[in-house]
């Protein structure tokens, strides 16, 4: 029975993180500091810890494979941070995340269709990339 | 059958908006956009526009009560836009972000214990709350 | 005779401020590391440290007059790291900051003239308050 | 007798610009919008959109000698608005910003001496590298 929704368990859903916030500001009785711009801010100093960790090297290649063991862990960390704090301060507003993005890749994909898009550079001119 | 997962099922997983992530640059040709660092400039400029809907506003409240309908769905754009170059950023280098934030929700509880976080304020002089 | 600049004296150019920049990078032989985009993550970075000040602490009134000394020096050093980045950036990039700073200000005169936005509330809703 | 001065009175002082932006906020009726975390918003809005004109470029040489006269305008542009709203932020919060560079830039000398610092790549794993 666990194996027809296997593959499903070993994913990560954004209900699941969500619902651990929760419960770790509720543990902590620190509820009261998440204010939806308190959040934002904290999840501005993690966006800043994160480029810390890029500011210095110049271009990297994907799959960073000059990078140690040690700070791929770093990476994974403060991208966690950026996560964690997004995850909080949506559900803080009242935002179902997981379901906006995926309303928002579907505008994307209306707002960039792929005929038009296909190898052009163009859009880039236009801050676009993702679509979004 | 599908009832025995079904919870599961309506929660998007972070693989799910990886995979589509990847789809809808390898669609459009736009993988040779999407290094590392393009990509975390493109998340600082969407965390950047995420703040600009905050910036006037002084103080609001949990819930966003007195938020108009159509900013409230702005809003859950540009959380989703984060979202999902941060999805993105991290496949590009590499990075399983689910497993990632699990782990970093694990070590937050290790350093901020609950006995000894409890009712601290001071924890917040040291940039912590969600122990990130 | 110095008497006669002596206003000027006392205060901080843009200028002064880059030159002390290059020779502090040129000392060091730091300046391979100058690169635009290394500078703009760097900048970014500060940017971080700046929110983490304030994140915690809901909204603050003009001029902090609950904050310590020690807090208020904090903020001034992280204020620093983003102009002396900000101006170091804009010197590598071949951009006059101050020059560009004082026109910038001439056209938000004109995209927000006194008669037109004073009162208004509604300029708020389309980001604009420097008129930036 | 200005002669004396001259070149002095070239170069955009911040006190200039801390100046022109009072001026700017009061007589359009805004100073009420800028407290300490709106003007910081504000800024985080900036540095987004400073960072969207380097997100699709890669790599991009000092001097910028492959961008058209467009783009260098519309980059003194961002790196106005963002030295415009830090101006205005120290002010709101009581910072002598010029002061507070300068003192930063002593600082950073006696933190990283040019002896030790010299060649050193070491230093860009601490994140320094203006000693910031």
């Amino acid at each position: 029975m666990t194996g027809a929704c296997g593959g499903e368990d070993q994913s990560v859903t954004l209900d699941v993180l969500t619902k651990k916030m929760e419960e770790f500001a509720k543990e902590r009785n620190w509820e009261r500091f998440h204010s939806p711009r308190n959040l934002l801010l904290a999840l501005v100093g993690e966006v800043g810890e994160l480029s810390e960790i890029f500011q210095w090297k110049g271009e990297v290649p994907r799959g960073l494979p000059d990078w140690k063991e040690e700070e791929k862990i770093h990476l994974g960390e403060e991208l966690s941070d950026v996560l964690l704090y997004l995850v909080r301060l949506s559900d803080i507003c009242g935002v179902d995340l997981g379901k906006a993005a995926l309303r928002k890749v579907e505008l994307n994909a209306l707002k960039y269709p792929v005929s038009l898009s296909k190898n052009s550079a163009n859009k880039f001119n236009n801050n676009a990339s993702l679509g979004v």
